[in-house]
């Protein structure tokens, strides 16, 4: 690498063509091939940086070396998501036109904290999130035609923070005071709620211990009279509840808990209610599953994540709020260095005020792409083809005499338990994950260790299912037969 | 688009391949013919979105119908952040190995919340930014190796938010208590601080108004006896100091505080220290500006943002911390589906224990790409090439008799001013901006309203910022005929 007359050390156009071009073959080639590796990445900790250089080089090196480095020491450290014998978690799913979408924002490599900043970056995505409150039959008034609006935030944990902090704003108008949090604010969920609630609250300053983990029923969705009493004691004992975080699908069995009772009981409360839908959501847009969103319509914000089932890499939760003013004011802070006579119109939206950082990158053009590249019909074809095939695990593990399903079985996710046992569960969970056959992963139901198997990868098709169920039962058998 | 045998509505691999080239092509071109658009867009509020259909297709669409739209429909509303004649804010820059690297990050779409969901996602990161640190110049106990580490951060404004959260963490054990935060907390920073400061204390629960902003000297750098000064008068009225946040290069002017002095105060009142260096960071790895970062050896944590002036597209912070088991006490909760035993073992980095959401991009892909591609010679001699551009210009603006320089120029940023006063200035930078020619800010410097002429995008040469100024010199004399 020398320097150049014209670009000094950059890239020239001419070597970005022929680099991108391999890089776009080594990428349909890896989806592909995804199968020919482990799903977990096998490597043992500090593996990777093992083979990395001690110091960043002084003199620039060739890309095709680079590349070369990457699938020779890098590629064995990556736990393939993509794979279609992905089936731990939640899903993170991928498709051509979300890349393209990605590759294409980060070319134009554009700054959207203003819309000054990049207009079209403001005006699509407000747009897109319209079109998605009307696909999954959210209300009006969270669409920008009416009092709300959407925002991509970067995850689920970012929208429910901001929805908490719009929240302690009506509760405690918190800024505009001299004073501290009041200390009395307490905000509920179930014991069932992602992890990323109390993470929330830690940020919020709300504290940890000031969120009432409520209990569940049998079928692990929120106790709403529980939720009552909860709520009640805590007000008779001076405190000042002001928000309710209700699932639709918890990341441990897919549990969907009781909205539209919920928001009675918020409405009678005045609490906040935000409804976090991360997994879930996407199914909405199926006619079987409208009923999904039950209860929405009375909540105050509300989130599900495009990068979990609807085909578009991470990093692309969508937010929508029903007051866009009341989150604006939580966040809005205006230097003169960002004054324009734009924002001060107040015609525009700047979507710096609808999240924690300042600037943002242009993710609504991977959001297009892939609703454009879809429609409505293609992603609703898959969604369905996943809950299908999710049916047809379910209907072996119920068929077998070894295993058992743990919880009724919602959209896409099997909770399921061999019958020998905790221990014997979890040497199952870790013979079939070194293996590098298939991924999956694990939670515990009333303190009964279980597994999880999630249908969702964008490449995942029957074959994939009936191999990975096959697996799972010969190497259960094979499991028993040692002890 | 008809749902085919293999892989339903997906893009088959030879799609992702056509479309793929296009797209690269189509970037290759852009980068070459980017100075053919406005730099500013000149779309009017709502323009945009009045070219999108009101719903979204239910049938798929054709890839290169999607691309002709995008062209035809979002390109206008493009504000060219990528274009050499880009002087406005700070700049944005990027790279063709930066956008390899997303690419390819967006393809594997891996999801690296834990070290096992992808081990190389954790250990490249840490590794690189162990590079990184020595390449800055940066202590020894901000390297993994020692006490500390680095993590990537989507932004200096969630780097400020983690420091800050860890730093209440220190003085409250807040997360451990019962009660609420403590209302006694004052953070402190400087008239010219980031706003993004003053967010993470509305965020943190901190409270805007226990945020002391101290007074500047006169090259707008923070005032030291000033700060011991509210300091002491605050431990007086029995309030908590427990933070204060430093600037190495002001958004507004670039000042650079007074970091020694601020950490001798520092470790007096035993406060956090965290020094945001967000923008001028990059320049420490040149010999002539190593200075930057004296007394950063006695702060708590560091933040520099890649995305602004090393090569990276946003997002991309690397925010450093002295005792990493700070932060992680701070943003840790363990829930049973993410248990497993390399988390639990302590042998490896779980990065969502060090950043606000739970997932996380591969972003270390395009960070490791671009050190790799131009080695530290290369990205030196790139900002070196700035800085002298940059000179150049001030050296214009001061040999002219109708525009003054307002402070003392730091590295790549010049604030001047015509000398007819604010309301021909702010004509001038609005003519300017809407020539579509250059795009350059403001700032408001001792009340009076002055330019920001900052050098920093990828392509920008002298012959760049020589008919800037020509521009900016010819429409001044125009204006000043005109009235």
């Amino acid at each position: 690498m020398t320097v150049k007359d014209n670009h000094g050390y950059h890239m020239s156009a001419d070597e970005f063509r022929k680099h991108g071009y391999a890089l776009i073959d080594w990428l349909a080639d890896y989806a592909l091939h995804v199968e020919q590796y482990p799903v977990l990445s096998q490597v043992a900790p500090g593996e990777i940086r093992s083979k990395l250089p001690p110091a960043a080089p002084q003199v620039g090196e060739p890309f095709d070396e680079i590349m070369a480095d990457f699938e020779r020491d890098i590629l064995p450290g990556i736990t393939h998501w993509q794979s279609p014998n992905f089936f731990a978690y939640f899903p993170a799913n991928n498709s051509g036109p979300s890349i393209l979408g990605e590759l294409l924002s980060a070319g134009l490599g554009v700054q959207g904290m203003l819309w000054l900043t990049s207009p079209a970056c403001t005006e699509l995505e407000t747009h897109v999130l319209d079109w998605i409150a009307d696909i999954l039959h959210l209300p009006e008034k969270f669409k920008s035609s009416g009092s709300g609006g959407g925002v991509i935030q970067d995850s689920a944990s970012s929208a429910t923070l901001c929805a908490l902090l719009a929240a302690r704003e009506r509760a405690t108008r918190f800024n505009s005071k001299e004073a501290g949090s009041n200390g009395r604010l307490v905000a509920y969920c179930s014991t069932q709620t992602h992890s990323s609630m109390e993470k929330a609250c830690a940020i919020a300053g709300i504290g940890r211990k000031n969120l009432r983990k409520i209990a569940t029923d049998s079928l692990l969705r929120m106790d709403t009279a529980a939720l009552r009493d909860q709520i009640e004691a805590d007000r008779s004992a001076g405190l000042q509840p002001f928000f309710v975080c209700a699932t639709i699908g918890t990341t441990s069995t897919l549990a969907i808990d009781p909205v539209p009772e919920i928001a009675d009981t918020c409405e009678e409360h005045r609490l906040w209610l935000h409804v976090d839908a991360a997994m879930a959501g996407s199914a909405a847009m199926c006619e079987e599953h409208n009923s999904l969103h039950r209860g929405v319509e009375n909540a105050d914000s509300y989130c599900f994540n495009p990068h979990k089932w609807m085909f578009t890499n991470f990093d692309c939760d969508c937010f929508f709020i029903a007051d866009r003013q009341e989150l604006i004011e939580t966040l809005s802070i205006l230097p003169e260095y960002l004054r324009n006579e734009h924002s001060e119109s107040g015609e525009v939206i700047d979507y710096r005020d609808w999240q924690i950082p300042l600037g943002r990158r242009f993710r609504a053009l991977k959001l297009w792409f892939v609703l454009r590249h879809y429609g409505v019909e293609g992603l609703k074809h898959h969604i369905r083809e996943h809950v299908a095939l999710t049916a047809q695990f379910a209907e072996w593990v119920s068929l077998s005499e070894r295993f058992e399903i743990v919880v009724p079985v919602n959209l896409n996710l099997v909770c399921f338990r061999h019958v020998e046992g905790d221990e014997f569960n979890r040497k199952l969970l870790e013979t079939l994950n070194k293996s590098g056959r298939i991924f999956i992963s694990h939670t515990s139901v009333g303190n009964e260790y279980c597994l999880r198997f999630c249908v969702g990868q964008t490449a995942t098709t029957e074959s994939h299912v009936a191999a990975a169920w096959r697996l799972i039962e010969g190497t259960a058998a094979q499991l028993s037969e040692n002890t």
